[in-house]
């Protein structure tokens, strides 16, 4: 496990307890606050940061301004025994998405495909940890979200239409882990651009379009501009396909009626996502399938490597690798994500424990 | 549009003809030789050359041999009311992906999300096919397939354990064509790589790798080994999830168990399909959902272009437009293609009526 140096390792209790307790002030109920940051923690944990607490200081804005309501009545508008439409009441993604697919599976237990469409909900974090809630009841998860940013454009085109939309699918195994994919569309996180633009290098010619919609590696230039899909118009199909899923059979914002999540913090997004769920028992008997999963597993895992690589990952391998790890060890965090965290805190009264801990790696 | 040199048009009609004549030689029904035989036209009226009747010569040596069952009693071996189990009985995969999708929508017009997985299939053409089988009814549809070579090394690998799989969604729209989505997970198509190789030109480094899984610039060396995934791991991860999507509710074959198409004429494959239908109505009002499909395309087509960029397609679109100009002009067919599928008509003792007719663009 390789750590940046300059970061410092937290604890998730300490984290979570930081998070929580924000939440708290700002009016979300505590047990929520807790479900909250603990998603947001598996991320950090899974060495997916990008949805993990670099988002709270956003999420506390949009809470404490009042464009995220801190106590969503969130309710199912339209059902059938395969099928529901819920609304999020505007409340925090995280907590609309872990009771949208707790429906989903539940109506999944009395022998159902079931997918459950969301609307007025907002930004949900890591895709994967709605699709490893069904993975670990023996059924094969299925999250897909809308963006809450519009940072794509549609394939030759110099206009922010679409979101870089993710999805994530998690399958369940036996002895070995659940198989989970979990991307976004773009070739690069748009995170990396910002780093590049730091410090004034040059990007890839393939990561990104400046704001005419033509290919730049001025990380400056495409900054202003937009993140280019992976694979070109594969990926613009990709995540149209993804955004119209997760927002046309609810209702959700789509294209323009898309806000942007950290520049304006006067309207409701109304983000949509679609959750998916196939229980493995209405096609195949459990522990056939399990034993296959296995051997399906086993096979990647030991075929014959090319010169130089030591090791082959399934999908979401190296992510529970690292939970396990974090877990026991903690939580590398970076500097200056710290300072902003400590800087929120503050302003509640509150600081992150183990922050000051030198890196023990 | 724009069409190669060496090519000649071909009247679907003709294509039609020829194509069911011989698979009815080979021991086809009529009337499903001309149900597969459409499937694969379609392909070729829509620009999807790779799955139309290129692939005819090697169906038929698979159907002579008995590598393929042609008159195959497909049945439902596990059904409930939002799911079945379908065993294609070694039949060709255009047939038993046509008779699994309609049990999909069948099922799904009492009001259900449905899933249907195959097992005992084969190749069955353009993934896109049955997703829109799905579409044209009001209903989400979505088709994922195990290739029938292992054309792709699982990330770091140097083994072909993993096909280039594709996957299809179909989304309707209101007076706009349905979206749809069709895509497998290589960077470029094997086939270019070929003709790469014809030409002695080198390839670009991110196309494939070599036998011992380090890129390559050299198509000939790149034919030895392995096409690349879109994206890098991105891609890997994707073609496991549909590769495992599509076996590993059926029974199907994966990893090692795939043999190749091409290759061994001896063994059944065993070609495993998922196919899903959501209809709309369950989730929105039709009229709405119909509505604001068309408004996201038109955002979409509608959104500024690039410097130099003429027009803006929405998933599916640039197909749909070759299909309706195709049926009336005729399909532009390689000379080399026309030759093999004359060679194979004249051991039956058929020619492509309109094969020797110059092209008229």
């Amino acid at each position: 496990m390789t750590i940046a140096a300059d970061t410092r390792l937290v604890t998730d209790r300490d984290l979570s307890d930081f998070g929580a307790a924000i939440l708290i002030q700002v009016g979300v109920p505590a047990d929520e606050a807790r479900e909250i940051t603990d998603n947001l923690i598996q991320a950090d944990l899974r060495d997916v940061e990008s949805h993990g607490v670099v988002r709270l200081p956003i999420y506390v804005q949009r809470l404490a301004v009042g464009a995220i309501n801190p106590r969503p009545r969130i309710r199912t508008v339209r059902e059938t025994p395969s099928s529901a439409v819920v609304d999020g009441d505007n409340g925090m993604g995280q907590l609309v998405g872990i009771r949208a697919m707790q429906i989903a599976i539940d109506k999944a237990r009395s022998g159902m495909c079931v997918f459950v469409s969301v609307r007025n909900s907002n930004h949900y974090g890591a895709a994967a940890s709605y699709a490893q809630m069904a993975s670990s009841q023996d059924m094969i998860g299925l999250s897909f979200t809308i963006g809450g940013i519009n940072h794509m454009v549609p394939w030759g085109g110099a206009e922010g239409r679409l979101g870089n939309n993710p999805f994530a699918v998690a399958i369940p195994a036996g002895a070995e882990r659940a198989v989970v994919l979990d991307m976004a569309c773009s070739v690069a996180a748009r995170g990396k651009i910002i780093v590049a633009a730091k410090e004034g290098t040059p990007i890839p010619p393939d990561w990104a379009v400046g704001p005419d919609g033509q290919p730049t590696t001025d990380a400056v230039e495409a900054l202003k501009g937009f993140v280019q899909p992976v694979g070109g118009p594969k990926g613009y199909a990709l995540t149209m396909t993804i955004g119209l899923l997760s927002t046309m059979l609810s209702g959700a914002a789509f294209g323009s009626e898309v806000t942007h999540m950290y520049d304006d913090l006067e309207h409701p997004q109304n983000i949509g996502h679609l959750f998916g769920v196939l229980p493995v028992s209405l096609f195949e008997d459990i522990d056939v399938f399990r034993r296959r999963m296995d051997q399906a597993v086993g096979e990647m895992r030991n075929a014959r490597r090319a010169p130089g690589v030591e090791r082959i990952y399934v999908p979401g391998e190296r992510e529970e690798i690292s939970l396990a790890h974090r877990r026991r060890h903690g939580i590398p965090i970076g500097v200056g994500v710290l300072a902003e965290l400590n800087e929120l805190g503050a302003r509640y009264g509150l600081q992150l424990a183990s922050a000051e801990h030198p890196l023990r790696p």
